[in-house]
């Protein structure tokens, strides 16, 4: 199907550009009174991410009353620990809980490998599938996953944490069984991204939530080696890498085989073009918060970011996933003012 | 009173040494039995905190059991805003959580800043006084308080938050209530420190727990602002500053007028030094999980670690408060590793 709006990944792939391309992470969700309708309905959120038909409803919505300029689809990073063998459930106000953890090679038999996709995935490709069919080409569909490192860290933890100093003592006392694992994950996640890819996705993004509880040697270690598989390992589209807080390796991030490089609200989008050149598109990265300001605010504050830019390799998202108190009329202000922005490049 | 052990306030100052001095985070509580015995006696954290003698007890058993070149007051940064006019309680497992919070200009009637500190202090400055008699000249005692902007972070918020997207958005919505609020935290912490020294603490250190949630220039506008003014308020004694994950602004750190710039886990020493050469002193940084590996394993980080250096202008310490399931023992290979070392500046 050809796509009507594909600016998103001629951005990606350093292409030429009429206007910087936009969306923003978490926009399925959350901050819609539409979304919330849906989700009102069901039994919880993983009654939403496992039934296509609402996944593919949600997905949709930021399309049709944002106007972003790709959708991305509604799922969650631990379904894939979850058909590893480690199920999770998700508490209202806590975050996920799993009631089984990893901590030792016994634990290795909730890290299953052996399993077809399709068979305990098959409800996000089918999602994939049927948002692919509804949205018809208006905009591309971007599929994505945990990276190996921050899903170990839900595997070993079995919770969220400040530090997830679990998941860390692991490198320390067992390294092997955090390479067994990382390998483990890194194996399902490559499978489970060519599926989406397969199923329609246009685009992808890993997400490397936990990076920034690393320094910058052991996130070499236990994290960038599994990314670099992942990246070597996919080659059919545009790749994003959205190493969170991993400052000081935006760099090596840079250099893996991917198109796209995410960057937190932390992270200097100027100092970054400065190391990394024009070799790779850079993702976000207005503070979340920037948006809990007054319309005319919003916009200065996107113009500002804007402005910095010198370069066309630019994808224009938040950087971190959009709050979920934030007026939606306050997004579209940061949409206009991307859509509405002339470029020099 | 006479030092016996001054070592860490030479280092400090950057003065001869005959060896790297060392202490922990943290180490007054969480990991030592004898801790857990005194606070088993208490109703719970507060009281412990509100009573000197058994605060001043604490403080003093690491010196006694570990061995470190230093105490510091068994204390907690939120006793700040208490004293101004915001109740904290100490949930189990959960943390701290206020009642009330300061989210618009009327909330400023809890951030009273024209109070006696030794009224509403007094506590801790009892605690300082008692313990610097106790201690009796053995080590040096550290003198502390949270840093404006984290002190602000819990005032706004309430709690603690990965996000602190409550804090955050003051500084978008009405800077102008953030930076009255900054103020009166500033005025108060001065004192507060003022105090600590008139009562006996010979080295301070603030610690800005949340600088890691700010880019570099809102750390600049919220955060660093009102650790410049307290930096020249406080001339007596050493000064340590610990901006807690506010990489990029390492350099904006060193350059405040204090002695020494606390690194955290994720934080560079060599790098650091590159940056700042030898006009202060570095504190830190070993990953506090490196004490769950092998004695052997601990020993050799460690080592490594010491080897990195090129001054002798370094306090060692971990790069966090250390985790409260680590094993006594392992800490006491930590220190005996750093004692043992041969300075080579």
């Amino acid at each position: 199907m050809e796509l009507k709006n594909d600016l998103i990944l001629r951005a990606a792939r350093g292409e030429a550009i009429e206007r910087y391309p936009v969306w923003l992470m978490r926009q399925a969700g959350r901050i819609l009174p539409e979304y919330r309708a849906v989700r009102a309905k069901l039994s919880g959120f993983k009654e939403l991410v496992e039934t296509p038909e609402f996944a593919c409803e949600v997905t949709i919505q930021p399309v049709d009353l944002l106007g972003v300029d790709a959708a991305i689809i509604f799922s969650d990073i631990l379904v894939v620990p979850e058909a590893m063998g480690l199920e999770y459930q998700m508490l209202e106000q806590k975050g996920p809980w799993f009631e089984k953890t990893i901590r030792s090679e016994e634990g290795l038999k909730y890290a299953e490998t052996n399993f077809d996709i399709e068979d305990r995935l098959g409800y996000v490709l089918d999602a994939i599938r049927m948002t692919s069919k509804e949205l018809d080409g208006r905009v591309p569909l971007i599929g994505f996953a945990g990276a190996p490192w921050t899903i170990f860290c839900y595997m070993v933890e079995g919770k969220g944490s400040k530090t997830f100093s679990e998941s860390r003592k692991l490198l320390y006392t067992n390294p092997t069984l955090a390479h067994e694992l990382l390998n483990r994950i890194t194996d399902v996640t490559i499978q489970y991204l060519k599926a989406q890819v397969k199923a329609g996705a246009h685009m992808l993004q890993v997400f490397d939530s936990w990076a920034g509880i690393l320094g910058t040697e052991q996130y070499a270690e236990f994290g960038l080696k599994y990314l670099d598989k992942i990246a070597n390992a996919l080659n059919e589209v545009p790749l994003t890498i959205f190493s969170k807080g991993a400052i000081t390796s935006i760099p090596a991030v840079a250099k893996l085989n991917c198109n796209t490089v995410g960057l937190d609200w932390n992270m200097d989008p100027v100092k970054t073009r400065e190391i990394i050149g024009e070799s790779r598109t850079i993702q976000g990265n207005l503070d979340p918060c920037a948006l809990y300001a007054s319309h005319k605010e919003v916009e200065n504050l996107t113009r500002n970011m804007l402005d910095s830019f010198t370069s066309k390799r630019h994808i224009v998202n938040l950087g971190h996933g959009v709050y979920p108190d934030i007026d939606p009329e306050k997004v579209k202000t940061f949409i206009k003012t991307v859509k509405d922005y002339e470029l020099r490049y």
